[in-house]
């Protein structure tokens, strides 16, 4: 089948192009970003499955060239600009980069007549504060966003339905809870502890900094996110939305104590009173009931062996840097 | 009191603004439109009271002037991008027109510290398709919108709520649901009715042609919607959203009815199968319970009375306009 990936560069999109690598269907690959080159190639070993667009989805003309040249049988949309706090500080581009650029692709797929599968990737931040009593969360509880991010895949979300309808195109949409897994920035949560923790053990450092670890939140392996988006893209109904999540509440706290436990050290917990948010639920967990009852999705990995693997993957990274770092010196 | 009303050439500005001004009570007015200058003053033979400034609300420089000139107590943003039909052809206009202004607005008044009481006015839209169990729709409906522009005006309210607690800005919102009144465009449902029955009954039209009158409808006399806002600047709470509405529904064939009665003539109706609309709610009524629970808003007009005041109305603006024909020839 011939996937076209928009956004091609992130997490998620590494390890979707792994899985369809993994395959061995001969899928062909398509990618658009706007990074560079480099970063996908480097990292596929210029496999021949796979052709790279250096593209802004902002570039209508541009997009629709590739849309007629690929003539893509699934479009996984993960492109976006996702980070909270970038969209408090710079909300135009918020939704610019979320809202027009989806409207580009929903506005060609229209005109192309397109009957591509695509699948929009959206957040449960949609959901935003929920009372206690709508846990876990289900895809009809009200949407009560708290951040421009928030808001503009709500949006995007409400496109997708509405195009959906009225034009007949194939979209399937999710709400995707946190991830964890191999490879992860450690500008997320949980990697952020494992690399402090391989740190900590290695003696390259003292203190493990953290924010609220009483939160508990719901948090699913990138691998079983890939999982959900092939299943939901199999079985989905189309204009219809899926919670991709364990749902699993792991109270931070637990989580730490799990990677002390796994790299078999300890230390005290420092708060940095700056990684506490104003607002904040207590408690995110998403039910997935729709998509276990709706598709073949089953969840894979739990969160000991998710852990164990990033502890691997990011010791390798850890070693690998201080290796280049001893020889530099 | 000074009142900032942005978009001040459409029908429920043009009731503000005689409301302001019979008040007496020596309001201060400020207009934005992007309209001619010559409209707004036309109507109000130049009233001392109004200053009118000629921008467009995405041009964020000369709204943080304007803001700055005029230190306004309340800002009416009655500014938009309004038909559904516009929406599905030119969604872009739609989505930049109803959010970019907005955004412009709300990042000006976070930057000037603003302590303004801001009216949002939404649309019943916003609701999109309900199901039977929840008429009367209440604010806590699940929003499900059905176009560009009912998703644009969800999202402006989303947009309220999260600056509003965030930067404390003075923002309430409201779901208005369908107008009638003197002076309504004849593109709208009950204009049309009224005029259309008119000139059925002068003789200057002998078909009456409408869409589905089968449809129920929550309409509301402009006057009370105006009466509305100003009971929500006055009482309603920050951060929430109220609907402005009747509380009654009517089927479109009963208001053909009174109007028939009210102008003694008779006719048959011929349905214009374009104006059928492939989506549509049968039954749309809100529940104004919120507001008058929370504010001193009270009905004070009805159906008859308003149809009445419309038919007088427009009746003098086709005997008018027959009288220049006449004069022409």
């Amino acid at each position: 089948m011939k996937y076209l990936i928009l956004g091609s560069s992130g997490f998620v999109a590494y390890h979707y192009i792994d899985f369809l690598i993994k395959q061995k269907n001969d899928h062909q690959i398509f990618c658009i970003d706007i990074c560079d080159k480099q970063k996908i190639e480097n990292v596929f070993y210029n496999s021949k499955n796979i052709q790279f667009f250096n593209a802004s989805l902002l570039d209508r003309k541009a997009l629709r060239k590739i849309l007629i040249k690929t003539n893509p049988d699934f479009i996984i949309h993960l492109a976006a600009q996702s980070s909270v706090a970038f969209s408090w500080s710079h909300p135009y581009e918020s939704f610019t980069n979320n809202i027009y650029c989806f409207l580009n692709l929903l506005e060609e797929l229209k005109s192309l007549k397109s009957e591509a599968k695509v699948l929009l990737v959206g957040s449960s931040e949609e959901y935003g504060k929920v009372s206690s009593i709508d846990i876990p969360i289900k895809e009809k509880t009200l949407l009560n966003p708290l951040s421009p991010y928030a808001i503009s895949r709500a949006t995007q979300n409400q496109l997708a339905k509405i195009y959906s309808s009225a034009y007949g195109l194939n979209i399937i949409c999710t709400r995707s809870f946190n991830h964890l897994g191999p490879n992860q920035s450690i500008k997320f949560v949980i990697s952020s502890f494992v690399d402090q923790a391989i740190k900590i053990k290695l003696k390259l450092k003292k203190t493990f900094v953290c924010g609220n670890i009483e939160l508990i939140r719901d948090f699913i392996d990138v691998r079983d996110v890939i999982n959900a988006y092939e299943c939901i893209l199999k079985n989905g109904r189309v204009g219809e939305t899926y919670n991709v999540c364990s749902g699993r509440g792991y109270k931070l706290k637990e989580v730490v104590d799990i990677i002390k436990k796994l790299l078999d050290v300890d230390f005290e917990l420092t708060v940095d009173k700056s990684l506490l948010r104003p607002i904040d639920n207590e408690v995110i967990i998403g039910s997935n009931e729709k998509i276990c009852a709706e598709t073949e999705f089953k969840l894979q990995y739990f969160m000991q062996q998710s852990l164990s693997d990033m502890i691997e993957f990011q010791s390798n990274e850890i070693l690998k840097k201080e290796e280049r770092d001893v020889c530099w010196i």
